[in-house]
């Protein structure tokens, strides 16, 4: 009988640029040792924060197209800060829809969803400092660094352990469906996909659901185990070992469709 | 600290059309009790069998649009059996792109998905019973329909207890990433929906993911606790208590954004 469990993280303090993510994890996790095949769901904002991928307001000048986009064509409530679209616009490869308030991209890494990832609320616990958070530049080398400076503090790959999988996890909206989901945005020691196709089920028919994004299921329960109003990062996922390896793997890119397989334009 | 737990239930034998799908749970359950405030997450295809929600192929015929687009314009790997494409069209209300051999279709439902849920795999033991799955007709239903078989089998509602939530899950692609995740097409005793726009984040900061679907995120957890290749079509959540009320609910449906509020057409 297979089973699941996620349980965030108690004690990770509030981060900072520069901060060593990894070592405030298993400062938090003192006593609990972490074990092998385990995976650590990290919500990207701590990420980012830890990186210095952040953005002082005062510090962006607006372009005329971000002012456009901003004004909500009359409609006051559609408004927003010019210079936080125009933020929004410097992450994103391409504006794919702009709608009530709402602007649809895809970032430089590839990544559909609302306002290109840039965070405008949770930045600082000073609200005047006026700061939006940013995706890390490159998820996957970040879930990476932050799994090689586990494995180096914990000595865990030297024991012969697999040290934990590290999941930076984004919640995105759906094309067709109301609220948000976490999805995995970086992604090292986890398969992000289960392939099923060609396979079979118990009966020795072919299976219909065969390609699954398993790394995007698991960033979802890990929300589930995360109080949204308190800080709570990190969440710990046991009964995943059948997909964690020693090798980082090839990362959540493997989890984003490619332009050119897109059905919808 | 906050905490999520999944498993799958042994014991639930192949379903056949006119099982009480809620004594067969109640039997795998044998011996440990359901709680108060869990949540039975249920592979649609389980619900779909015992309300004899099956086509015979050899009972449909196929019209010239099934054959048109079952042909694979030429790509012998695209051509599919012209009959299940015409089970598809009769379960679509629209036909949103036809591709490479999947027809991405909105159902009579309002879902957005792969072949309007039809599932040609997993039918029945006999491969050459040539049988496919359709998803429920009214799958909240479904879920209050299993759920008030519980509430009367277990006597919980009678006790003060809480009757478990009921969720039916299928596996929908998504858009613009690859692989399949499970989401909710029926519920019954859960929000589907935890709304927390306007309210703040632990440093009075607007919080930026504000309505979380966290049915679909459970219904993700749960498909990672089922073994895909054997037969485990219900997954047992514990930890989701805060979200599940002796009320039915709004249902799955709530989860599903209105046409006009689409930004994709």
């Amino acid at each position: 009988m297979a089973s699941l469990s996620a349980r965030a993280l108690a004690g990770i303090p509030e981060v900072r640029p520069g901060d060593d993510l990894a070592a405030l994890i298993l400062d938090a996790v003192d006593g609990a040792p972490l074990r092998d095949g385990q995976v650590l769901a990290i919500a990207h904002t701590a990420v980012s924060k830890a990186e210095g991928a952040l953005v002082k307001l005062s510090d962006v000048i607006a372009s005329p197209r971000a002012h456009e986009l901003a004004s909500g064509n009359g409609d006051a409530a559609a408004a927003r800060d010019p210079r936080v679209v125009q933020v929004v616009l410097d992450q994103s490869a391409e504006v794919l829809r702009a709608s009530r308030g709402v602007l649809i991209c895809r970032t430089h890494h590839g990544f559909v969803c609302a306002n290109a990832g840039v965070d405008a609320s949770n930045a600082s616990a000073d609200a005047d400092a006026q700061t939006v958070i940013l995706l890390p530049r490159d998820p996957d080398g970040s879930a990476r660094n932050i799994r090689a400076r586990l494995r180096a503090l914990t000595g865990m790959s030297a024991r012969g352990q697999t040290a934990p999988a590290v999941l930076i996890s984004d919640s995105f909206g759906r094309a067709w469906r109301h609220g948000q989901v976490d999805v995995t945005i970086g992604l090292a020691g986890m398969q992000p996909l289960d392939d099923w196709r060609g396979r079979t089920d118990a009966s020795g028919m072919e299976l219909r659901a065969t390609w699954l994004a398993i790394a995007d299921a698991a960033a979802g329960a890990a929300d589930l185990a995360r109080a949204k109003d308190s800080r709570e990062p990190v969440v710990i996922i046991d009964g995943l070992e059948r997909f964690i390896d020693e090798d980082d793997g090839p990362g959540a890119r493997a989890l984003l469709r490619p332009l050119q397989e897109d059905l919808f334009r």
